[in-house]
């Protein structure tokens, strides 16, 4: 790579025009694949409202097919996992010899899922910790946080992983590298699957689930599955673990998770991500995750299949069950 | 206990309304405790709609208080076990010296109830396997099946055990004496359990649970986990009554259970009768149940307190729990 690095944008809604309008404005080089907002974008720009300080971006590398983008250094995806199945047809115009595909998405497989298709040589993952909303086209507001952990699918940090965390430091952004993303990935969905999960289910927000005894729990059981499930396929995480997100926690309220918005919105929810995949890959490790299960099986017909997206495709999915 | 018995009807919604007509018609001498439906029946009867045949009572022993009624030798309890708080004051002055109180109702903990208000020995129960709705006031419709399990609290069947048997009979009912109540009532909960809970939590009638390959999974395991429940505490259930449930449920096809119905129609659910009491006694068992608990607390929070009536007083509720 010479010269600045050419960033690619897939999923440009909240979070893939908010990381990548923070980067368009300290100066790199970054190019928006557009569906819905694309003439919007066009002509008006792309416009970041937070506390932080707004950011408007008038000129805007906007695009409608990834053809028109071309190779990139690298690319950021930060489509919804339930768009997943678009991802074989989307990539193969951004790639270069060394492109790094850098997933921003929720939950597990994504990363297993471009390096079936594109060698996990090039794959990277963020994980996200920000509240964001698009509210119009070309509009995202910036609620708040919008730390960035970034990692290697697999091994540790690399140059690339240390120039991408720079690069992200440079526009402002809380960013850092992580020793092993996917131990990360499963910390993370140590708080989200029973909080997305118990908030679909029980219709309950973070305070209610706390403060009612049975909830609070199954919470608790939970916790103790995921983690168990990570620890048997080698991630292992700290029993202790459990009592730092639940004190955390508190704090947040009334707060509803994303997946319940978008339930209770009438949106595709991320149910393979979140809960199918942890659960595919619990078993593969032997792991005993009955209520996982329970909780699987009953988000999978409530909240999956809105679209009829929201598996992988059978093919993929072999490719990741062991 | 001389000449007819004096029977009275406690909650005299379908159920109730049900059987004692049943028993009304054929001769018996049956006072109903009612309350809606009081002044309609006064004037108007007792109607039962059937394939079986209609019945019509012009005139019935319709009352509206128990003092009204006074002593009877069995009384039969239909309440919904969500208005289970009323008993205590609703059976003294139904009480003679020897006057059995046989508890229609649905899942466990209703004969631990009345055991600790008015003493085992009075205690009787019944499992009705019926199809009922109650259509308007003083109107029964009877959509199907009709059997009655009877049996002692405490032990075997008794001579009068065989006697309500015998009266029950002789009015048309498909009844019949069982050798152990509880274990019949573990057996009902083997079904009741996965498929009441999940239609509600999966908003899923029969047949789609049994067509989704992971709520049918999770209905299996469920099961298992009530025979476990129930053998914890000395009431063994065979292994494969798992299969039996299961292929006796296929011809049901989109039947829905009565909570689901309860649920969906904005009713109380039996929350505490079908899960949180079963719940309560595997854990005194030492029991593995965690989907079990998981359902509860999901189920708790949704359907449950729905006019803040569906908890046991927590005086009974330490009588009960070991």
């Amino acid at each position: 790579m010479k010269g600045k690095p050419r960033y690619g944008i897939v999923g440009s809604g909240a979070l893939g025009g908010y990381y990548g309008a923070k980067l368009a404005h300290a100066g790199c080089d970054v190019h928006f694949l557009m569906r819905s907002d694309l003439e919007t974008v066009r002509r008006d720009g792309l416009t970041v409202r937070s506390k932080d300080g707004d950011i408007h971006l008038s000129q805007v590398n906007a695009h409608g097919s990834p053809e028109e983008i071309g190779p990139c250094d690298v690319v950021l995806i930060a489509l919804k996992t339930t768009s997943n199945t678009a991802l074989p047809t989307i990539i193969p115009p951004l790639l270069g010899a060394d492109t790094a595909l850098v997933t921003l998405q929720n939950g597990l497989g994504n990363e297993e899922l471009l390096a079936s298709h594109f060698g996990a040589r090039r794959v990277m993952g963020g994980l996200c910790f920000v509240c964001l909303n698009r509210t119009a086209p070309g509009v995202i507001e910036h609620y708040g946080h919008g730390a960035l952990s970034v990692g290697e699918f697999k091994g540790p940090p690399q140059d690339r992983t240390m120039r991408l965390v720079t690069d992200f430091q440079r526009a402002g952004v809380d960013a850092k590298a992580v020793q092993s993303l996917i131990t990360e990935r499963w910390r993370k969905l140590v708080w989200n699957i029973p909080f997305n999960g118990l908030g679909i289910a029980a219709a309950a927000n973070v305070a209610q689930v706390l403060n009612d005894e049975h909830l609070h729990a199954a919470t608790r059981a939970l916790m103790a599955e995921v983690i168990e499930a990570a620890g048997s396929i080698g991630y292992a995480i700290r029993p202790d673990f459990i009592d730092f997100q639940i004190q955390r926690s508190w704090p947040m309220g009334a707060y509803r998770s994303s997946s319940q918005i978008d339930y209770e919105a009438g949106r595709d929810v991320e149910v393979e991500s979140i809960w199918g995949e942890p659960l595919r890959q619990a078993r593969g490790g032997g792991a005993d995750t009955p209520r996982l299960e329970l909780l699987y099986a009953l988000l999978r017909h409530i909240a999956g299949n809105r679209r009829g997206s929201t598996t992988l495709p059978s093919a993929v999915r072999e490719a990741l069950d062991p």
